[in-house]
């Protein structure tokens, strides 16, 4: 096949567009395999789409491979089976909604578990029905409110989204395992440096849960790793819980003055000076720093909440999100916080001089929630609900308790891992899979049931399994390109070889036109930059680097001698061949 | 490849679906190969999806082998593209919008020739990038007020839309040229009986327009056809205008009681009654009958309209429609009609007794036209504007005109072919391709130019190019199927052969399974009927039939003996085959 450069839909750009901020998004629109539509909204264009294709097949072929069955569901969904589970509402503004001539609602779909769990109640009726794995590669629909990075994090998407049903947990297990080996494999062929990581479960519902992180930097995903392979995304890292503190010789708590004290820093100073340890000086991780949140639940309900975590620590917006979530949260506003008046800005502790002010059965009766290092007789330092004054010693379980524990601290590199093998590592990355154990939620809420074995109705349950097809490719870009530009895996890249006619002369004209006959009856995909005109032979280099196909093939000068030039695209590699020899050994570059 | 039907994803049913109306939909949904998820929304299962992808695969091999090139815009749309070309507006009802999580308007895209006109303006500027053939196959959303037959008329469809952009016309001639063979050669593939007629532009625009129909009863496009080899979708058909009638030998036009004649009919006989003509008998068509109707235009204004048209013929809505449109039309009601005190009900002429009642100069104001046969010199028996009273030989440009012509009356069989080559036929169709010279409607609404030979701006010109992929999909399966299923052709049947293994021996499972190993070994495609159970061997060769795969394979008693069945599924023939020459018998078959 000849992708002619004279006539294919395509043209480089010079200059970076204003939009991009990672390397994915610039070179894959500079390289003319991508545009814009609209905010999170991409067009690929020829070069694109052969990629994605590319991409796309990969995807299927292992999805076929474990015996997944490939169906398609539409993208215009009606809203009842998402009323159904909830979801309507709980996607909140993530939802693209809109109604038909009728009046009826739609949704575009955002994955589409509801869909499978009735395709198959319609279907199936029996455990011998079962397992079944089912699969699509579909566009779907996320109102994101910060699309990002081209394809990385887009608005319409193509994901390949599959769902296992199983009679039973063992059942269950085996489904997760194969799709959880089918995904290794997919990302071991686009070589991908991925790790795979424990995970929240999201808006989803269900229990086990792990992702498949591309490692990048600029990646939305914060994920940890330990010495001993424990690997989490952050939004899923638990707390190492310390054991209770032996408090009999604490004394009782007591409150201080601790003037001009707004911050933890300042406080802590203030505490050195007027108020010094013995053993050590006083550090902010001595502090309860008790913040105050507002939950907005989907059903447009509020709630406050209180958070007690160490002063040294920051609330993660992420985990905090992951915690909560369907709920969004919200720091207290002042406004909302005077219509507590136990509480008083900057002084606020949970309990003080026989009052409770913090918790469910306090005077505020706000949920207090601390953080999983707030163990029974650990001692603190917090505010005395007085202006101006902090409580010392003050001694969880003894002097105060809190509703229950919540992981919404920062996790910092150097992190004692909850697996015990020593500090953590932080890195960043691109969530490229996703597999999910959703067990019965979706089968309970819309009546999947089939016959055992005994003739009993029992409740299916369901994995659900999913794969970023279009943020694949802009995830490959991200590892395979440098300073000029694309270098494309050869499993993915838009064409085998690239050949450069360089120079306007009829015989170097014929020679590549030659070869580059000779090529494609190789059977290879050769983009043939046949430009004549004002193209000099600098700008067809410059284009070959910035498409970025592996193997570009220079017929030029050389022709007068009757050789041409074959260079590896990724190690810069020269290799000078008689043009005879040319179409061969192409195809075995292509081969090797 | 090997389908095992003991775990294939797909079910037939035994019964109808209650909705369905046209027997590919019924086959369609019975033998598993889809789905409804909403009114005209429909889910592909397993082996729909299989089929789908063969259609779909034939129209882009042709679509490649005119050199166009393959894109894909996304399907959620911003609003300002169709903004400037007022389709936003035009097309009503039809189009689906939503906001996004900011209130900024979006659209799912009906067709594209928007996006195509902004992207070839994006990436190209010379006459020496043109011509350029772009095209996607995607899917559509457009929210008909009555999807109907299943995949005939969806509101999510799949479309393979292509754009052709020339410099000048002569170029846009030959891109046409191309698409229409292009069309000839896919429909041809398909098998389809289709027709290639004149057409309307519709709402898109343009002038030189065909549509290819696949004739079917079941089809909602209505077309003529002429012995000469005219053939035209009944919405283009042009009546032949008569010669103008010499009127010297008319009479004054005179108004004469016609009590009790609510209709053409009774008005009719009363004239024979009343006012007998010496040369014949008076007929409907000497009538001329005045419909009103109400135009609604996009941007919300509304106009009256009246239609001046023999009284033998009806209006035909969708004539009139394809005449009027992006307005929609609607009959007057009677409130409406009682805001123009000139009209009296049952008794509307255009003119008499020096009064003018229709037409933009007359007392009404309202425009008035008339069907093409409504020639100067024409007589006319028609209401007086008095309730009780009928004009008779008010004679055509002497006593009254029209504000011009429209083709809105119904089209008959035997009418005169605007060829002259004699009376017409009509018959129905399902439209499969349209194909469109859009001209410089949509560059010049986006400012789409590209320099010419001399270094001047010139605005290029379109074609527009359609074929209905999934909609192709019902169409096969309306040509081919018998009472007991569906038979599909070969190019595009979801499997090349479908065994059965009729009986529980294990040795029949064991012959059954080692052919269909060799099959596969051998390259074709088996879809397996490997149940065991209760699944008798009758229900196995119902479901064969039902599913129509081209040859059906019967691997049952003959084992014994050392011989198996091939049955063609379309001759209902049937041959005996030695079991160990059978997989090469097949392959045989299948390639012949």
């Amino acid at each position: 096949m000849i992708l002619r450069m004279s006539s294919l839909f395509v043209r480089t750009l010079r200059d970076d567009p204003a939009d991009a901020e990672v390397p994915s998004h610039r070179l894959l629109v500079r390289a003319g395999y991508i545009r814009r539509t609209a905010p999170g909204i991409y067009t690929w264009l020829p070069l694109g789409l052969r990629v994605y294709r590319k991409i796309e097949a990969i995807v299927r072929e292992e999805m076929d491979a474990i015996g997944a069955q490939e169906l398609q569901f539409p993208a215009l969904l009606p809203r009842e089976p998402y009323e159904a589970t909830d979801r309507w509402t709980e996607y909140g503004d993530t939802l693209f909604r809109l109604q038909d001539r009728k009046g009826a609602d739609y949704l575009l779909g955002p994955t589409h578990e509801e869909l499978f769990t009735l395709v198959v109640k319609d279907l199936y009726s029996s455990y011998k029905d079962l397992p079944v794995w089912l699969y699509q590669i579909q566009t779907k629909y996320r109102d994101e409110a910060r699309p990002r990075a081209g394809l990385m994090r887009g608005r319409e998407f193509v994901m390949k989204d599959s769902y296992s049903f199983d009679i039973d947990d063992a059942g269950l297990q085996r489904s997760y395992e194969a799709h959880r080996a089918a995904y290794i494999r997919i990302f071991d062929r686009l070589g991908f440096d991925y790790v795979i990581v424990e995970a929240t479960s999201g808006a989803m519902g269900g229990s086990r849960s792990e992702e498949f992180l591309a490692r990048l930097d600029v990646g939305e995903d914060t994920f940890v790793v330990s010495p001993g392979g424990y690997a989490a995304n952050v939004e899923a890292v638990t707390t190492p819980v310390p054991d209770p503190v032996p408090f009999d010789d604490v004394p009782a708590a007591h409150a201080e003055d601790t003037p001009d004290t707004p911050t933890i820093a300042t406080l802590v100073d203030h505490l050195n000076t007027a108020f010094p340890r013995e053993d050590r000086p006083w550090q902010a991780s001595d502090t309860l720093k008790n913040v105050l949140m507002v939950l907005h639940h989907p059903d447009g309900t509020t709630e406050p909440l209180a958070i007690g975590l160490p002063g040294d620590r920051e609330v993660d917006a992420k985990r905090l999100h992951a915690q909560l979530e369907p709920a969004e949260v919200e720091p207290m506003t002042d406004e909302q916080l005077a219509k507590f008046p136990a509480l008083v800005k900057g002084y606020i502790g949970p309990a003080h001089d026989g009052r409770t002010v913090l918790g469910e059965e306090s005077e505020s009766g706000i949920r207090y929630l601390v953080d999983p290092r707030v163990v029974e007789g650990t001692r603190w330092v917090t505010g005395a609900n007085v202006a101006g004054k902090h409580v010392l010693d003050l001694v969880y379980g003894r002097d105060f308790v809190a509703d229950g524990t919540i992981e919404a601290a920062e996790v910092r590199a150097g992190d004692p891992s909850p697996d015990g093998s020593g500090p953590m590592e932080i890195a960043r990355g691109v969530e490229m899979g996703h597999v999910f154990q959703l067990g019965r939620k979706y089968a309970e809420a819309l009546g999947l049931q089939v016959l055992d074995e005994n003739g009993k109705l029992v409740t299916v349950t369901m994995g659900s399994y999913g794969v970023g097809v279009s943020r694949a490719v802009a995830v490959t870009a991200e590892y395979n390109h440098d300073e000029s530009g694309l270098r494309w895996p050869r499993a993915v890249a838009p064409a085998d070889v690239h050949v450069v006619a360089a120079g306007k002369d009829a015989e170097i004209l014929a020679a590549a036109e030659r070869a580059v006959e000779e090529m494609s009856a190789l059977g290879l995909d050769v983009l043939f930059d046949d430009r004549t005109g004002k193209v000099s032979p600098g700008v067809k280099f410059k284009d070959a680097e910035l498409i970025g196909v592996p193997t570009i093939v220079v017929v030029g000068k050389g022709v007068a001698t009757g050789v041409a030039e074959i260079k590896d695209r990724v190690t810069g590699e020269r290799e000078e061949v008689a043009l005879g020899d040319l179409a061969a050994r192409v195809r075995a570059v292509v081969d090797a």
